[in-house]
């Protein structure tokens, strides 16, 4: 039953994305700008669906975090709008041109950016993806089949009716955007075998729900894997700033996946380095873990055992390991890491270009936090995640990323030979 | 036993992608002037080697036209080196910087294009895909998995030998290429299941075996779907242009994705425009087809019923149908075609422009023949295959396609707030 609907909607937001692929900038502007407007009017609306999720979690045990994420008051629908706002102003990538070839028989070969089409997200508990991933979906021309987390059911579907009367506000098709209502998990699996209506599926979530999606998808996804994130100190680094770097990359936002896990440092400056840095780490509580060389600088830190080196805590938790030099220290960040954002601190150029060209992973740094790693920081304005894969999308994804492309070729007549 | 076997070849395959990845241009174009030298003085082995595929092959009873295809003599082992030479000749897309960006607060972010890791290849009975395939691969800096048909067995594992002494000759690592050599199906299935190894899978074959490789993967996969490609007349054509281009596009290789299957024709000139074409596609042995309006001007042809619309007929054969206006062309197209290369013939640039913004293709022509969908006829320099999917790699696939890009950024102690 449920499975008709999926199909259903999935089909409607193909057939949708047929009407959007041809907006212009301007089109979709004015249905962000209508958004915003029934953001506004209906807040009252939002909060009292809210208020029925967070009944049912609260009846449901669910812990005073998870609660928090869940909860919508006027502020966050603030926050919401200001969101739209942001991406009203970024530039529409669809229509560009670009790699012009003019080819020995005249054929003029070039390439148009244009929307990926219909796009599915699987999402866990927080309301606000509702209508932050649906407006970056939208202002890319993309169609939206979503499907949030049951514990958010009730404010999403308000949200997502928000989104239809402003798509009927500028006479678009309401099925721009699709949400799947029913809670069984079955519902997922249906979604997962669309690949007659949709062009990628992006979740956004747990490991678990990113790993079982990858496994049972026949639509493309691109998936958001874990941060095991290294600093390396090297010998020539200004042990000020790499002591900074530690710092933040290990203790701002812990819980994030471009925090670091790992801590690398060489040799010939660890003795003077890692007691300095380890004392700032602890007061700020963090646990200590190391390789047999560390422990003979820090005695009292734990030993760290080989699965460590694999490991995201994303807890206030470090292992530090000293190695011989760059070569070692790349070699042990390729092996053991998990390719998503790593970081040198150098004072020689060469070394520093040398990370940057051999260290395989989706952001690379030299000399600064890896916490940068993000769509705003990196000046694409917007992110609809973080692409851990090699295809497509590798990185923090913005508006470019949701488009594709396809060839336009200008001929006078020319047949092939 | 054999699953072992390609777990442990994904395994080499992906540990030598280290070392094919820090690899410069002239490493690499080293590696194959020397399978180049390989190919020449090893000829006899390979043709020996072919020679028991085919003596199996007839046995098995197959076509003759398979049995061609399957078929290696000194002439096709030429084409394969002349093939690895036009490589040698390509640029290497590796290590290329671009899209920098300079933060406000001093970060300067840049992509840099590096290889995509390991690729599996997965192909039906020709040979000579081993040695296209591999090189591609491994110009762009990829190590590769290949699990070939097993018709051509031993032509293949005698082709990977050559590749492996090719590889000991420059003293790279012997798995930067893997053939998997078990005619078990299962080591499909096998293959499949390889994300932790494998970057990215590319089936080239029948569309039962791409389905089949879509639907079962968890490595993501670039598909090759069918080409139900249209040439769409407008009024306004240049009939002799018109006449050339439906001819070459349904005539010169019927059997391929990019021949054309549809031709659309607008209803003001298809009175004139019609029997002239129709006599010269007779003439050629082409079945004609037609919808109502067709069949009251062209009284012979058979009528073309709903499925007609929707299918690859990789024949002698072409469906026509008379449209009211280019709005009723496109929105046919969009509707029945399978997104791969389409064409207007138009004397009016407005159309023309509004047929390349507006027809969702991998290819899409003004007043040129379907046919040059095709990766050397781009100016691409080389083609791996023709993804009709939109995530990745969108129409004919060349080098560039083959790699995927880092974010590289250059700090000065930077942390985040």
């Amino acid at each position: 039953m449920f499975e008709e609907s999926v199909i259903r909607k999935a089909e409607s937001v193909k057939a949708s994305s047929g009407v959007l692929y041809n907006c212009t900038a301007a089109q979709k502007n004015t249905l962000l700008k209508a958004l915003n407007k029934r953001l506004l009017s209906e807040t009252p609306a939002i909060i009292a669906a809210n208020k029925i999720d967070l009944a049912n979690a609260e009846k449901a045990g669910i812990s005073k975090v998870l609660l928090d994420r869940l909860a919508l008051n006027e502020k966050r629908i603030q926050q919401m709008i200001d969101g739209v706002k942001d991406v009203i102003k970024l530039p529409d990538p669809v229509g560009k041109v670009f790699d012009k070839i003019r080819r020995p028989n005249g054929l003029v070969v070039e390439k148009m950016r244009v929307p990926l089409g219909a796009i599915g997200i699987i999402y866990e508990a927080r309301p606000n993806v509702t209508i932050d991933a649906s407006v970056l979906c939208l202002k890319s021309g993309n169609a939206v089949l979503l499907r949030g987390g049951s514990e958010a059911l009730y404010s999403n579907k308000a949200l997502v009716e928000i989104i239809k009367l402003a798509l009927k506000d500028v006479k678009l098709p309401s099925g721009c955007v699709e949400f799947i209502d029913t809670p069984d998990r079955q519902a997922v699996v249906v979604m997962l075998k669309q690949d007659k209506y949709l062009d990628v599926i992006i979740p956004r979530g747990s490991q678990q729900l990113i790993r079982y999606i990858q496994e049972n998808s026949s639509v493309p996804v691109i998936a958001h894997g874990e941060g095991n994130c290294h600093v390396f100190v090297d010998s020539s680094a200004n042990l000020k700033n790499a002591g900074d770097i530690v710092f933040n990359a290990k203790v701002q936002r812990p819980s994030v996946c471009n925090a670091a896990e790992k801590l690398l440092v060489h040799e010939r400056i660890a003795a003077e380095f890692l007691p300095k840095v380890a004392a700032r780490l602890r007061q700020a509580g963090v646990e200590i873990r190391g390789d047999e060389t560390a422990i003979s600088i820090l005695p009292e830190i734990k030993r760290a055992d080989e699965s460590d080196w694999y490991k995201e805590y994303l807890d206030l938790i470090i292992a530090v390991k000293v190695v011989k030099n760059i070569t070692e220290a790349i070699h042990h960040i390729n092996h053991f890491g998990s390719h998503h954002s790593d970081a040198i601190v150098t004072g020689t150029k060469s070394n520093g270009e040398r990370f940057l060209r051999e260290v395989d992973s989706a952001a690379v740094y030299v000399n600064a936090s890896t916490r940068f790693t993000d769509g705003y920081e990196f000046g694409l304005g917007a992110e609809i995640g973080i692409s851990t894969q090699k295809l497509h999308a590798r990185g923090p994804m913005g508006l470019v990323e949701l488009t594709s492309t396809k060839f336009i070729v200008h001929g006078k007549g020319q047949v092939r030979k």
